[in-house]
């Protein structure tokens, strides 16, 4: 095991020199200029070369702490390492379809760069855990930056909660209006989606952050190596227990990608909801003209084209999910070149989640409250009909029957054609003689919204303390 | 706020009475036949019906308790619960078409038994937080028998891998033979896949464990609810804090359906495996025959129906997962009639996956081992090659030399039809002078197996030690 | 080949009528009752009993006229089968789940019925090819059932157009106000959907409707069937050409279910939009009240349920595509059991369509228009400003000019909270001194409206030239 | 409707110059930069860029023959547009961000280059019917390119199956042996899926050849352009009736997505199979090495890496399919920016399918076929059951009847460890004693290929007819 046998010279050229004759050997032709084509994955995968450079020196160190190769070796492939990092850093390194991926071609300018020690840094490793490592390393530094900018979206959010706890705004299910609610318990709603999906984020990276190194191929290595100390110089929280479900396991990016599509699927809910609030039905909002696009042929539009490309992306990110989990399903044990294709949809998953968090932080400091017109909407439609019931409720109406007296009594004020409030007193005691004057407290929209004062209710009250609960939480 | 007013007495009819006259004194026809069809979801959710009961006693018990209704409207409602959990476990119950749902269902009975109480058990909530309530304390009793399961199947598998740890099975990637592995070890993959699947449902559970109760309609209610107390009575983590989240969110669905489509997928390759290994041409396995269907044709088949059955149902639980995707996108907040088609999915993925994981882990143990087979498959294909090269990386060549040198001998070795041990000590050291006698115990298949002696790696050893981590861990 | 062979008798139990001992001789136990329940199929394939019973008559035929069967046989199976669809249809068949699935169901009753007749009728023939050709005849019905449903919704849609073909509705890109259309040229635009749909249906029934029979398990069969006279008897349109391509094919059922989500998504379309409408904010229509509902707790509210729910059962049929994709994936040839799971999604998929198509063919004979609130949301948002754009250009100017010249003419209109119409005439030629009075009938909606007089455009003429072709072409 | 007016000359900066200022004379702000890049289409549209001149000059063309624009300027567009497509095809074009997409990067050249009749161009028009005429004249390329890509590759099917129509593989069902098939056979069935694919696209290019031109933003215009004209000269099928659906339609692109869907479906097929015949348990084929690859770690390996990717690629065009369906889901009419989105999963779709159908018919022709191996297989597994059973019937035995004798038969077979072939003759008597010595025959795999000889079986000479069907049909 010394780095410096007196074995004769090895091969003048090695393996990785003659791949574009033939792979190995073994192989009595070179692949076809279509296939090299068609299998290559350089050009989407050397996004991971700091992953990959990073993997590599802690598995060399552990080689050179185990006595498996020299120190010398080690100090030959950090310095080399350092110097593909410039390269590549600087543009100056020259990514070859020949070689197929990021990590041979790293390798093989390392070889170049410092002779045997880089043919010895693959000793007791195998492509198939040195791409799950790349990408777990990589996925789980994405997942913080998703959680950091998650986190940026709910601060935006709170902050335009806050300005806006005392708006009114109508309440809708069935895009019929309900309750009155305040505009900041709405957004406060987005803030919990948020959140979860932070949380989920945060469950996923557990999976993400553990080490297939030491699986090599498939069936772990004969080379005493110390896969503990190579988890931790990659601050990683766990080693995989099995080598074959550590190449072929790909749970990981699945579950990343679910939690990304839920998040998207959030982003496209309030995508909804920009557009029909910026709509002129609507009026509620208006979003800076910077965030928004006009018309080739109509010059007076002013489009909300942010949301609207946030909610078609997510059909982006879905079909990713559905892409990943189709690629999976029943593929026998343990690699196959089918995991080649995970990479592309986690790539682009990842920039599409980062881009569109960004774009909507920023864009949430960009939108104006059209106060009066939420509450001239929150008039029409009866919203405090509920609270007309729970009024005769509290005169001792069972609730049943308090909700029919209220249906006779909307009935009455539509063909009128005014709301409930406008109803003369004598009118409303037609439909319960225990109705008095305090009742058009309860048919106001603020007096509405200011009894709903329970936890998680619209009340501002209880928004202002939500809204602290979150500041708290975020940090 | 007493139970017994002295107001007139209620209509003699209920809202719910004449539900198929009109919905309520507003609608002036009654729902179309069609339609009633269209929309009625009690044929469906009344198996929601425990947990629709144990929501409703909660919030009675808390009701009473706040003062809103009297002791005795909660001892009417308790006494009417405890007879409608008796006529519907007896089969004797009458649902509704009419009555839409299953809550509707059971409170119309509630009423018929009990009177006023009955109608006054709706205080302070709504469908839309009672559904949201109810479905997730369904869900997480699923979960939980889904853990139990996952469990069980493990248990299965780990004995199989127990009694099968010395077994040698041809490691494959590519399908093509790559090295050794142990049979035991092989089906410990599975075990971690599948606890990683329990670790996925565990996390979900967190999120389906919190109570959407009190959030009303959209926005909360003007009654003193506790909803503390309801979260504490019904053994929930938390309590939703925001109402218009409360009632909209579905994300508790969508993320544990990902959590089955995980599973499933891991299914589908263990499915995928044993149909391959039944079939003559591998002929590793033989699966009992009680699992086994014949052919209305062919008499001599005997099909393993089970496994390639299950892998087709993971597209099941994979639709159902787009499906729920499909539905939340876009929508805005907060309860929109399109919710009520979160259900079948959902029902259907538990029936799936439960039914699977049953069936799986009964199956396990109808699995007979053919050791002969398996290992004759491991000599063919030069399973011990790579051990070659790192006997030769351990003389001191690079290990890109050492795979190129054994690229060769593998080509001679193949023109003359023979395995590497079959080579002769001269031949192969043809290849490289370093080679010596002790070579032939690296290049045996028990030699190749027992050298991978690191933590995760396929040695017998390893494989015992992470059976034993394993029931640990299982208890 | 002769029906009336001088053998011994057959064995006295028949196959079908032991399999709840063993599935033949080959089986040395009975299926797991789990087993059994997890892979029977009879409770959801029983639906296809009309087709089964169907496709064996023309096989039973053609075995008679081919004299693989004598004339007798055929008289007993035909006369078996009468009294078998006979029982169905009275709800008295016992359908078994120790049979599987309706095909054994059925075959094990004509056994019963007609003796060794009935054994005869399975001659030449596997399940493989008899449920290929069941699920084919039974989807060519359905296809043609969705066909004549979608015809009707179209011409409910057509009779919509033509009332409302000079009610202008203002056209919306990006939710913005874009430019004025007639209501009836928007309903319209669902005619061209929907007529592509039918298209795509018929498409579809092409390879739909070829015949498998006659390629029994996966190869063919020694029988001299013939299989023209079966398709012909069957009213197919051509007999599958591959016997392994026969057994294995389910495209059709996925060329099927894409085309039936094409469909939903549209309904998706159309829904979003009546939900919109009949949201106060848009107040454009209103649903009659059979096809809505209220709310449990809010007494005002009425909502359109119907569109609601149709837009959720899209997510149901997209999830069953992906469902069915899922299945097939990857599959080797020739037929394998993960197939039996192409059923209950195909079936739900076509119960959806059909149950969806039917309500809104109904439904938009219950839409209410108000034409004066869409005229009056037509006149906010500038929607002529376009006009202006082509007026100028008419005059002279490059569009490109013409459209920056509005985009400032519409600023200070915005400025001044006044529509373009409503700029005095020197106030206009500020931005431009070729405008001249004549502009005011270009600013008008209905000048805009009427002037969009190309092939496809809005104006109320090109819409009536349209009701006619559509009526022309569905006859 | 002069081309040369007498009106001052237009502003000196152009709407398209100013871009980056603001997007139009409306907006108070330019784009955000963070935005630009988040809306911005021209770095994947630009592969459009060759539709979007054809469309233009289709569209000019036409504008003059109509008298709108002049005959110079017509001339000065084509003058302009030639040069634009020398410069874009030798690279020296150059595309900006600040132009958002490939069509306003073209016209915004075209008024550099020409001035005024560049402005003059977009005349009738909108971005809305630009982009959808220009991705169906493009798509109608490349499905006439992708269904000469099916042909190739059924041609390669159709010569390997004519070299083997004679030589014995084991046809599976459930991976089982049943009966022996022709190779040959084997290849028809896939060329039975890729001439249905074929049949699907052509199918879907009706659709897709139809023009939007015409229909500008959503209206349609009150320019008296000529629709009919542009059609004819685009060589389209036709004219899009209705400018609503025109502009929203994205049909075409999510039909052709599931037409490749199942291409690729046929495709993971194949490709599951050539992994299976390639794995030294099958053993039934070799694949040329130019379509291998080698092990960075295991010298012995040669790996099908194209099939597997192929198979891998099939969740790519599924994800495809998934994202552009959800992008639909929900949209109101007419146009919004979600529908950007259709591109990249468009022309990804694209690429994968005609990459792989490329390589595919390549590989085809590098498939060596192991004809022992086959043949060998094809004797395990008591494929000539079924011959069995059928002579039994032709003994007079109901077939019911004779399939349980020979399940009886095949046990005692399996006992003694030999094929049915190999049992006596006075051994099978006992099972049934009309059991002549002709039985042999039946029981031979050849006897048995031979007596498959119906239409659509597997007797080679039905194989070979089939060939000259293909054949004929593919021209």
């Amino acid at each position: 095991m010394s780095s410096s046998p007196s074995v004769p010279p090895p091969p003048a050229a090695s393996q990785l020199d003659k791949k574009s004759e033939a792979w190995s050997a073994l192989f009595s032709e070179p692949m076809s200029e279509l296939v090299k084509r068609y299998t290559a994955s350089v050009f989407f995968d050397k996004r991971l070369w700091q992953a990959d450079i990073q993997g590599s020196l802690a598995h060399a160190d552990m080689l050179a702490a185990q006595g498996i190769i020299g120190a010398d070796d080690l100090a030959a492939i950090e310095r080399g390492m350092a110097q593909i990092r410039q390269e590549i850093e600087s543009g100056a390194f020259e990514w070859k379809l020949d070689l197929e991926d990021v990590h041979l071609n790293i390798e093989a300018r390392l070889t170049q760069l410092v002779g045997d020690a880089g043919k010895r840094l693959h000793t007791g490793r195998s492509r198939n855990d040195q791409v799950a490592t790349d990408v777990r390393l990589w996925l789980r530094g994405e997942i913080d930056l998703v959680v950091g900018l998650l986190g940026d979206l709910q601060r935006a959010l709170l902050a335009l909660a806050e300005k806006n706890a005392d708006v009114i705004l109508p309440g809708f299910t069935h895009l019929q209006v309900a309750q009155p609610v305040s505009f900041g318990h709405h957004m406060l709603a987005y803030v919990e989606m948020f959140s979860r999906d932070a949380e989920r984020m945060q469950d996923a990276r557990k999976r993400v952050n553990r080490l297939p190194l030491g699986a090599a191929a498939l069936a772990g290595t004969s080379y005493p190596l110390d896969r503990a100390r190579v988890a931790a110089t990659l601050d990683m929280g766990g080693v995989c227990q099995n080598s074959l479900d550590a190449v072929s396991d790909r749970d990981f990016a699945i579950e990343f990608t679910s939690a990304a599509t839920l998040a998207m699927v959030h982003i496209s809910r309030f995508s909804e909801e920009l557009v029909l609030w910026m709509s002129q039905a609507f009026g509620f909002i208006d979003i800076a003209d910077r965030f928004c696009t006009g018309s080739s042929i109509m010059p007076q539009k002013k489009n909300p084209d942010v949301p609207e490309l946030a909610r078609g992306k997510t059909g982006r990110v879905v079909g990713h999910l559905m892409g990943l989990i189709t690629l999976m399903k029943g593929q026998p044990l343990a690699y196959n070149k089918d995991n080649q294709e995970d990479k592309e949809p986690l790539f682009d998953t990842v920039d599409t989640l980062k881009d569109t968090l960004r774009i909507f932080a920023e864009m949430v400091g960009g939108i104006t409250v059209k106060r009066e017109a939420m509450e001239r909407a929150a008039r029409r439609g009866y919203a405090t009909a509920t609270d007309l019931a729970d009024y005769l409720v509290k005169k001792g109406l069972p609730f049943r029957d308090a909700h029919e007296v209220v249906a006779h009594a909307v009935k009455t004020a539509i063909g009128q054609g005014v709301d409930l409030s406008e109803l003369p007193l004598e009118a409303l005691r037609q439909f319960n003689p225990q109705i008095g004057e305090d009742v058009y407290e309860v048919l106001s929209l603020r007096g509405s919204l200011n009894a709903r004062n329970i936890l998680g209710g619209t009340a501002p009250e209880q928004v202002r303390l939500q809204i602290g609960r979150h500041r708290a939480r975020l940090g």
